[in-house]
């Protein structure tokens, strides 16, 4: 398996632009690439599939949207012959509702198991890697049929990840979100993902990359990682 | 019906002492009530009693939590018999989890629709009486079975409301998840609920409790409400 999996998508350089050259590398060789931009919510998907044409296409790649294709059959087809799934941000539930009412969770994940495509997502994107969206930051505006995901890797990513507590608010923190799914799943890790970071695994190779640390929380145990070979928490 | 809808459960004078006029207001006459703790996750519900019993012992109402129940059947007869039902904050999908799978949604809508039983809830326990979670702002740790909620008001809430945007956070503000929602059910209106605001039903009437201005959001439209009479957004 060959994937990318970015917390973010927007920086003060552009559109993707921070991941430049991790995309570049995990795309060589690919000339097109499927976009699915289901999680695209106030953003259209015609709008969304033109902002991640602009920013991939001076990459080389050419970049088409699932949306275009005429029912979930055609669109299944695409998945088929795809060397190179993109899956943007937006929101989560929406994204997964979308392709589990399209019946493409299981194509996609089989389409990257096989080897056949990679992956690259961001944001919600990287949320559809996991086991399930449980460490969403999403509002669930959509009934997504289930929270199970893609399952490309075995622990979960929390994206945007920071721990602000702002003075003032009686919600819960970051921290205190992620202590609820390690108190429910104490066996599943979760990587906090900040700003600007991704994580690229090759087969049974992880790294971390980008500028900052970033923390595993496996139980009440608490881990701080830097950029670098990534495995998981002991 | 008669229920008391509060943003949240904590300031800086103590749990629930913000509220304590409205509390009382509503309880007159009640001197028990059914704690509902489900929401609690990394507090334990034996815990969470304890705490909620603090904080309404000398407002004259004693506490006992529904987890006692030795069954999902002894839960609801404890329902089925209660005056006052009061619904604790946490995590809202942990606690709708736990009422589905008890059965006991449709018995405590059905209490409080006949009178039979007031109503009080905070964060996750307003988010409860609204006709589904989609504006939680909590992380979805556990499977609810399904979005939808009990329905006692015709609205969405979103709790701990504030629309702070933070430097170097690349993921939504609170007002572009709410304009998720509004996109995909742009006939249901959400009111935006400030830390230390409630709402007070009674039957047909509404009121906005708390010192701050609540917003209303349906459709692109948003309309800023003061406390005093509420009536939906037009």
């Amino acid at each position: 398996m060959d994937l990318l999996l970015l917390s973010n998508s927007t920086g003060d350089a552009g559109y993707l632009a921070h991941a430049r050259d991790a995309i570049t590398e995990l795309a060589v060789g690919c000339k097109t690439a499927c976009f699915v931009p289901f999680a695209g919510v106030t953003r259209d998907w015609d709008t969304y599939e033109a902002l991640v044409r602009d920013a991939l296409s001076p990459m080389g790649i050419q970049v088409r949207s699932l949306h275009h294709a005429a029912d979930a059959e055609a669109a299944r087809q695409v998945i088929d012959m795809a060397k190179l799934i993109v899956v943007g941000g937006g929101n989560t539930f929406r994204l997964l509702q979308c392709l589990r009412e399209r019946d493409l969770l299981a194509p996609i994940a089989a389409r990257i198991r096989s080897g056949g495509a990679r992956y690259v997502g961001w944001s919600a994107g990287a949320n559809l890697a996991c086991p399930t969206i449980c460490t969403t930051n999403d509002m669930p505006v959509a009934n997504p049929g289930g929270l199970d995901a893609l399952g490309l890797v075995e622990f979960q990513i929390n994206p945007h990840y920071f721990n602000v507590v702002l003075p003032g608010f009686c919600g819960e923190t970051r921290d205190q979100r992620l202590a609820e799914f390690t108190t429910l799943h104490p066996k599943v890790p979760v990587l906090g993902l900040p700003e600007g970071n991704w994580i690229r695994v090759r087969s049974a190779r992880m790294d971390l990359g980008g500028a900052h640390t970033s923390r595993w929380f496996l139980g009440a145990r608490i881990q701080d990682v830097q950029p670098g070979p990534l495995s998981l928490p002991l």
